[in-house]
């Protein structure tokens, strides 16, 4: 295969991504603590050659377990274990930098990355809401300026980590009794304003240096940040347009800030309803949605909006005095995304949780599997994406429907692997160069941690 | 099999507990990052049965890497990664009270006792050492007080975490759009000194309720904190006559606490020098003597005795002037056990190195597999322990050596099971009931958190 081929990430998530999936007679309500129920998913994913699989994660019970299956595993002990079930496929654990402490955090990911053979990947979060703050002894949430500058300085504190130990730090000399070569060994000795860390990590330099970088916020911070330190970025976009823009918005960014743009690998969220003919893929969205508890989507969009319930009308229209993003000092680029999705289609507070019941805000994409492909072809040739992260609506049945019926179109037309290149890291399948030693002799100034 | 049973836990550790096991032609010194090292050990201590197998940990690179390898994989991202390689025997990670988070380590904990179908352990430890305060943004370690102090109310935070969802809490009725039932959900309202976390865990309660708890502070405070909620106990004796003082001391002051006697196990470590003839075992022993750098050693002495490495001579004794256990804010009873075991047997310093380097203040016992057997049954029929931690000064082939003839020996005297008990946890095989739910209908007093 030439040409430029796809990204696939596999955003995995207990029955699905459709907030009514459990519900279906085929999903198991205790499908989010069994490893068992992730194990086959991750390996179906491998079967499908995807590049990485990905967990989302908030230190916190986000949803009401009364309404829908609510806690999970925690995704770097997930992941790990993962890791173990499959042999090539990339492992991305979201992690927040608002409410972990950074050694601990770069240790775990090192380790992560050693144990896998070099597929770890952390999607970088600040975590929005006041209720994960107050799981950590604050009162509230820290502004979105805040966690983002916190952000930054998490992520120069974990760069001096994981290159506190220079690639050939190792000598194992058991005739001289030397292990190790002292000179190579880089305490971080970080004073800055959110942390202080003054040793080296305990955790040998892993396969990939460090791992892949993923970000998510498409905030004005949240690009900023990307362009400066991601080197893949998932989002949301619903329309060409939108995604087009995005796409170019980022990579300029990347520009601007001296790397290139090739480095950074945007894939936008895709919730692919399968069926053998159009009318089945619609059959299967209309069963969903029907399952569908309005009142518990009520409550869930007024938390988007930052409004009460009882300031929406199931079937009217938003209210017209909705906030600005400017006010909004928790998922920023979500909130406008759903506004702008009411007001374009002119939709009721109820088909607007119809539309976001399958995906939270995700493009849903309902079709044949030709369709789906043809959909995610235009996209990925109209500058609008690197690649996709599949988000199926129920699992594992939707992710088992992607890899057997649209996995093979996409390879048929050049557009994906037939079978993994073996050995390859997780950066090396998303095309990106490992990164060096910031304080290896001879490494050129450090291109992420400068600036 | 009947009567009194031993409980046998395996101390992983990179190539061996001696301090010069890496140095061996056998050993590999990369061993330390490689998954499949440890993936084997597992294997092997399975395959005699074990209880449980053990990581230590503290969150700081403590050897110098010019001496000896340092650096390993984080235990629970290991743990969790061992999980998969095993079916029955327990898993048991350190991890820090004073260096983490309660909410994020009690859901890392409960996740892999749900991965492991419940054989997490958590080994609480204070983690002694201003080296390690360093790298989370304090300047001196605080005071051995402060530490467990910190450590109690860190219990009770992730008792609250672990119990905040009731075991039947979900009921998935599909027809009904209700996933579970928010009357037996218990956010943590936790509000103290040290911690204030407010919401539920987002992880369902796991099948061991929570992990298995170990200590292995021996000083007064902490041999306090184990008799309030310990379950198991590791500590270095030296001889029958402590260790037997140690077991009565901790088993009263477990009953004073209010606990059953026989829900905490006594462990002490035992580095067992193997050898098919006695004088095998000697030149075994004497080969890894041979190995020791002395240099070395002395910084690790200096360092556990809080004095300057200039004030120690190699051929002399210890210095008359040493701190008293007091001044220590470090780990006060290995100081103390360092001390008498020099002045008991009028060591040299070279000695006293020599003594600590199979186990850092382990007994080490060289001898046949039959005689390593008897040691072990004398003091478990002395009144010393319940069980031993054992840990082989080379691994994997001490372990081998320990699985393949001294477990042989301990079965056919009836102190160890021949085969696992199917879909035991941990808890189980060790004889401990599963704990209650504080908030469950009906519980009975807290027993651990009451007090
Ligand atoms: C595909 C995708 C996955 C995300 N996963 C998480 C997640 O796991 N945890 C989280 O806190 N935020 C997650 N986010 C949200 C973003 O990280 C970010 O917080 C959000 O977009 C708001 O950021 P902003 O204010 O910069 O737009 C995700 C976003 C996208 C598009
Ligand atoms: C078998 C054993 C294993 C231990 N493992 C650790 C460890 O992994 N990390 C740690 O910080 N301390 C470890 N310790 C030390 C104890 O937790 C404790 O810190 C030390 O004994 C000093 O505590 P004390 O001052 O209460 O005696 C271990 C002790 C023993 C006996």
């Amino acid at each position: 295969m030439t040409g430029r081929q796809l990204h696939l990430n596999a955003f995995l998530m207990n029955t699905g991504h459709h907030e009514a999936s459990w519900r279906l007679p085929e999903s198991d309500p205790y499908a989010s603590v069994d490893v068992a129920h992730y194990r086959n998913l991750a390996q179906v994913a491998e079967r499908g050659t995807f590049d990485s699989l990905f967990l989302a994660d908030g230190p916190v019970l986000f949803n009401s377990v009364g309404q829908r299956p609510s806690g999970t595993l925690e995704p770097l002990t997930l992941l790990t274990a993962l890791a173990g079930a499959t042999e090539h496929i990339g492992l991305i654990a979201t992690a927040s930098t608002s409410y972990n402490l950074p050694y601990n955090l770069a240790r775990t990911f090192a380790s992560l990355d050693h144990i896998s053979g070099g597929r770890a990947g952390w999607n970088i979060v600040t975590t929005a809401g006041a209720e994960a703050a107050r799981n950590f002894g604050l009162d509230a949430e820290p502004s979105h300026a805040t966690r983002y500058q916190r952000a930054a300085e998490f992520l120069d504190v974990a760069f001096k980590l994981w290159d506190s130990w220079e690639d050939d730090l190792i000598v194992g000399d058991k005739a001289a009794g030397v292990w190790g070569d002292t000179a190579k060994l880089h305490p971080a000795g970080h004073r800055g304003p959110y942390f202080q860390v003054e040793g080296a990590l305990n955790v040998p330099r892993s396969p990939q240096g460090y791992p892949l970088l993923v970000q998510a916020g498409s905030s004005e911070d949240g690009k900023s940040f990307a362009a400066r330190y991601a080197e893949a970025v998932f989002t949301a976009q619903q329309t060409l347009g939108d995604a087009q823009e995005f796409y170019a918005d980022v990579k300029a960014r990347t520009r601007r800030a001296g790397r290139d743009p090739e480095g950074i690998k945007i894939l936008p969220g895709i919730v692919p309803v399968i069926g053998d003919t159009e009318a089945e893929a619609r059959r299967r969205e209309a069963e969903l949605e029907d399952h569908i508890v309005y009142e518990h989507g009520l409550y869930q969009l007024a938390h988007i909006l930052h409004v009460e319930p009882g300031a929406l009308d199931l079937d009217a229209g938003l209210p017209a005095d909705l906030p600005t993003e400017d006010e909004i000092e928790g998922a920023k680029s979500r909130y406008t995304l759903v506004v702008e999705l009411a007001r374009r289609e002119s939709l009721t507070v109820r088909e607007l949780i119809g539309r976001l019941g399958g995906g939270r805000g995700h493009r849903t994409f309902t079709g044949t599997p030709e369709q789906v492909a043809d959909a995610i072809e235009e996209w990925f040739h109209a500058g609008a994406a690197d690649g996709f992260n599949i988000m199926p609506p129920v699992l594992p049945s939707g992710l088992e429907l992607f890899v057997d019926h649209v996995v093979p179109i996409l390879r048929s037309r050049g557009l994906l692997r037939t079978e993994y290149t073996p050995g390859q890291t997780l950066r090396e399948r998303y095309g990106l160069p490992r990164p060096d030693n910031q304080y290896a002799a001879g490494a050129p100034a450090y291109a992420l941690a400068a600036l």
